[in-house]
């Protein structure tokens, strides 16, 4: 057998720990697989935890991350700093000197990928980054290599764990919003800053990294219109039951003849479907390509041992390709990178879907009258309309409606008419609808 | 660009032009990704069909297959015969010649496999065989590669798409078993003789390759433990379905300390679970491991177009590691060929699972009184019974039981002792329950 390939970990936090644990307790099962060990050497971290799943005896520890990405014995470099200052320096550190990097990090290849493919690209080494989506769901090797044959005409992912668990939670307990993210930050499920899980940012650096992946374009980050979880109320919660439908904060891709569509927000799905019934803490991504058709993959999205898993997969897929030559490995974007298209990104104003509205109304003669005069106007037409009872004490009623297929920008409009009607109180709350 | 790698088909039916079709349709965007053409060059065809999806004027057609195994410039052999005499024969000629297989063809794996794949690993060549499990899901690439950190402990799977269509249609329309296979067979999702299908052989043969690649042991087709869904009533599925439970056929791997399970039989499960709710002829496969957890993959898992789908995966995928020595390549059974384990398969009557029994029976006083003393007598504890109405116009019900954790042979005894009772009128139906 071949000698261990030997791995330096920038982070000894969770993840990190997580990873040298499970390199050292699964090294039989896992050298059985690659043909040879992998072993972590080395590693960088502020503060150890005092607590730590793995054996620290066998890992030389330094506080100087140039000790690990300068280490003339050290092969590949997982990076498990998080954010995008210190990690992208160390990260291009060890690709400047001819190592390979494996990374969990999902804003860094999110907002750097691009830079750091052309130089790892250059200086022929390789970048794995299955835990940056999906957690241990080997859903990059799925959508890189997988559907190789295939033309990917959309894909739509779970890919946030924390904001599906609030949403499971608020409609199993009829809780609101703030309560259940306590709950979440209690459980650990989310962070004591919870913005970037509950605003769709974490879900918008994922699903950058898919959309570069399906369809052979570049990483644009910006371009992802995004909105969170944190409008969402009980109440549209139920609703939706009642319409047969079940909201779930999606990441959203697909082809159109305009372009590529880049969207991350909360969406109505049929109550029946896969992917509507993936509930808690758990990722699902759903794919659709024209040889397949629909495949859905499924599993957990975070945690330090799911993350491990993805971030082990990477180390034993590099350890395989260390001896081939660059030019015959899995390119980084699925596509070589040469042959990335410059296809568009659809404005989201511009992007037609079925809508879910709910008003908050005084209960008055002539108003569900005057609403749906306004949509027709429109040309909006209405596939359900509800009307709900005043809840005790006030005087407010809910009207709850879901439309046909409409462009964004001319449900926009309804909605400034709507909202400017005697009667309605408050702002209107708009949800998408996708039929995945 | 590197020149094109030369593909010859052997066998150009439904799945052999769908593959020459993709490959001819996304050619570009395969190139994208492999980095260099894919092209079928030669097909052995003993009939070819009048109207074709592919451009056969790109195709040297024979009705020899040795114009293709022995062919110098064919890269990459695509057996699609089916069957394992010819097949295995060709096969083997093939690699004989240094030319790497593709194929779909999972009889010829499940039962030579071992054989094939050793004469590949002797003259350094490869065999891909994604296709022969769960269609174009890459499921064959997820436990090989995805899932390399972890120690795998169960592998579930709804892997024959004819018995989950029956099933789904039996229960949705109450149709009898013969009704809805004669649909099924008018549909086209059974074949004339639906033997391979509806008694298990063909899901066995995917259990085989799935225990093998998952647990690191010799494929051994003849230990697995086979059970159909002929005697799967309406009844049962409407009686399950108010247990809360749902009735699949199921292929199940796992891994015990008194060695390795290996069955396939209708399985009840709770109705929530996403394998309960895979339906027609859809596929899926759930993996339990120790570092990810739960992961499930989704997707159609016959047909021409997803049939290619994961044949052209693995074309691309020896496309790739054409130039890698072969150490370095992904194992054929997951595991390096000398790391197998010897694993004992556990015999089926010294398996444990809760039970749903059905008793037909005379509507007779104390006959239930004697039913669980007999269960009591033979320690099985009841979770739940029920007992239905007459049928109208008979003296006939039904006694349905949902069992805790027994051992098989223990239940079986209890069985016999059962259909001894005098009131039990014919055999007592018996459903094996996973909480997976």
């Amino acid at each position: 057998m071949l000698n261990p390939v030997k791995v330096g970990i920038l982070g000894l936090g969770t993840v990190g720990g997580g990873t040298a644990h499970v390199l050292q307790h699964n090294a039989l099962e896992i050298a059985r697989r690659a043909g040879r060990g992998i072993v972590v050497t080395h590693a960088c971290t502020r503060s150890q935890n005092k607590t730590h799943p793995y054996n620290a005896d066998e890992i030389v520890l330094t506080n100087e991350l140039s000790d690990i990405v300068n280490h003339p014995d050290i092969d590949i470099v997982v990076e498990l700093f998080g954010g995008t200052t210190v990690a992208r320096d160390a990260t291009l550190q060890a690709i400047a000197n001819g190592k390979h990097v494996v990374t969990a990090n999902k804003a860094l290849i999110a907002t750097h990928g691009n830079e750091i493919f052309a130089a790892a690209q250059e200086k022929g080494v390789m970048v794995g980054f299955e835990a940056a989506v999906g957690g241990g769901i080997p859903i990059i090797k799925a959508i890189r290599e997988g559907l190789a044959a295939n033309k990917i005409n959309s894909v739509a992912g779970i890919i946030n764990g924390t904001s599906n668990f609030i949403l499971s939670e608020m409609r199993d307990k009829g809780s609101d919003f703030a309560e259940v993210l306590a709950e979440a930050q209690r459980l650990g499920y989310a962070e004591k800053d919870p913005t970037f899980d509950i605003e769709g940012v974490d879900a918008a650096h994922k699903l950058t990294i898919i959309a570069s992946l399906a369809f052979g374009i570049p990483l644009q980050f910006k371009s992802v219109y995004r909105e969170g979880i944190t409008n969402i109320s009980p109440e549209d919660l139920q609703y939706a039951e009642e319409l047969g439908y079940r909201i779930k904060h999606l990441g959203i891709t697909k082809r159109t003849d305009q372009g590529i569509e880049l969207r991350v927000h909360p969406t109505l799905l049929p109550n029946k479907r896969l992917l509507a019934n993936v509930e808690g803490v758990m990722n699902a991504v759903l794919v659709e390509s024209d040889a397949l058709g629909q495949s859905l993959y499924y599993g957990a999205g975070a945690g330090a041992l799911p993350t491990s898993s993805a971030i082990i997969a990477d180390l034993v897929d590099v350890t395989r390709a260390l001896t081939t030559d660059s030019g015959n490995r899995v390119p980084h974007l699925a596509f070589q990178a040469n042959a990335l298209s410059d296809l568009p990104i659809v404005p989201i104003e511009e992007i037609k879907a079925p809508f879910y509205l709910r008003l908050s109304a005084l209960d008055k003669l002539g108003l569900l009258a005057d609403v749906t005069h306004i949509l027709s106007d429109n040309h909006i037409s209405i596939e359900a309309i509800i009307q709900k009872k005043p809840i005790s004490g006030t005087e407010q009623v809910s009207i709850v409606i879901l439309t046909h297929q409409v462009v964004e920008k001319q449900i926009n409009k309804a909605i400034q008419a709507i909202e400017k009607l005697d009667g309605i109180t408050g702002q209107v709350t708009r949800i998408r609808l996708e039929m995945l």
